[in-house]
């Protein structure tokens, strides 16, 4: 197969991360989210907040980080944040994004699949912001929404404050505007 | 409203992109695609195919003008390629998305805006190459369902390929390849 036709493949596998459903809703429909749409939304978000990371950030790394970094999905699943964080779920993802990534030709993949483990360890400016950015859509699915997926995966706040604390780590900023808006989720009640 | 809730604010009205419809169905889905899941996806095909564009491009920019290109489509709404190309259609997604650009503070939309004009008018190299991918995906998927969208909305082959061959403008040997392939499906009897 030449080279084209081979990266023709790897987009076509790709696609399957569009029926890869998440644990919230976009803001005002039914339906679930799926991790393709997510992948954009993030870039996005991290995009338009890079001035207040909390340190200088190469947002073009960023980016390609946010666009591969649910890859491994295609393979392992959608877990939800609160539940994820498993060796075994980890080393599932691992290999899902080493599989489609060789796809490519030509090794060209080994890039990526560097960069993917990058976003994973969070121990880079650039990572620690992606992996913030990250976790702000579902909030404010869940802040829009009285609180549906926390409510429907039973998720109680001190869960909700501890494992998104790590926003902190990639803009302190933002994580202070997110966390007085959960702050007044549990003043309405719809954080418990 | 503070920046960060500006941009918060923002982040939360191009969701809305999540529920424009398009008229091709993701390989091996039933559903219609929407125009976030085709952004993401456009994204990483233009990264990976990048070393095949005719002249060099900016692959940052690329990725930029691509993660944008639809946002007028939130108050315009998709219109297949081949009907889409009007006055009346440009202009109302041109306001579309500097409403949706204007969303973010202290004017920092108007790059964005500037780059949106860059991708529509297809003049730069990054535009030409922009462009040219925005059209791969879709061939994709009616290459790969026996046409489903040509037969759904009766385009004759003599327009898939007039509208196509601008691919070539942006990747000369990408032409080549999914050119084959459309003859291919002329062939099967698949393209009419």
């Amino acid at each position: 197969m030449d080279k084209i036709e081979q990266i023709l493949s790897f987009i076509v596998e790709i696609e399957k991360l569009k029926d890869v459903h998440r644990k919230t809703r976009p803001v005002g429909l039914e339906r679930y989210e799926n991790s393709a749409e997510h992948s954009w939304h993030v870039c996005l978000t991290a995009l338009m907040l890079k001035d207040h990371a909390n340190e200088p950030v190469d947002i073009d790394r960023v980016i390609k980080m946010l666009l591969i970094h649910d890859l491994g999905e295609i393979d392992a699943g959608d877990t939800i944040i609160y539940q994820s964080e498993t060796a075994g779920n980890k080393a599932a993802e691992a290999a899902g994004v080493a599989r489609i990534l060789g796809l490519l030709p030509d090794g060209k993949g080994n890039e990526y699949l560097t960069l993917w483990h990058e976003f994973e360890a969070g121990e880079t400016a650039d990572s620690r912001y992606a992996r913030a950015i990250d976790r702000v859509p579902p909030l404010l699915h869940n802040l829009h929404s009285d609180g549906h997926s926390w409510r429907e995966n039973r998720v109680p706040k001190e869960k909700v404050f501890a494992l998104n604390a790590r926003i902190g780590q990639g803009s302190q900023a933002l994580w202070e505007t997110i966390r007085a808006r959960l702050e007044e989720a549990v003043d309405r009640g719809v954080l418990k």
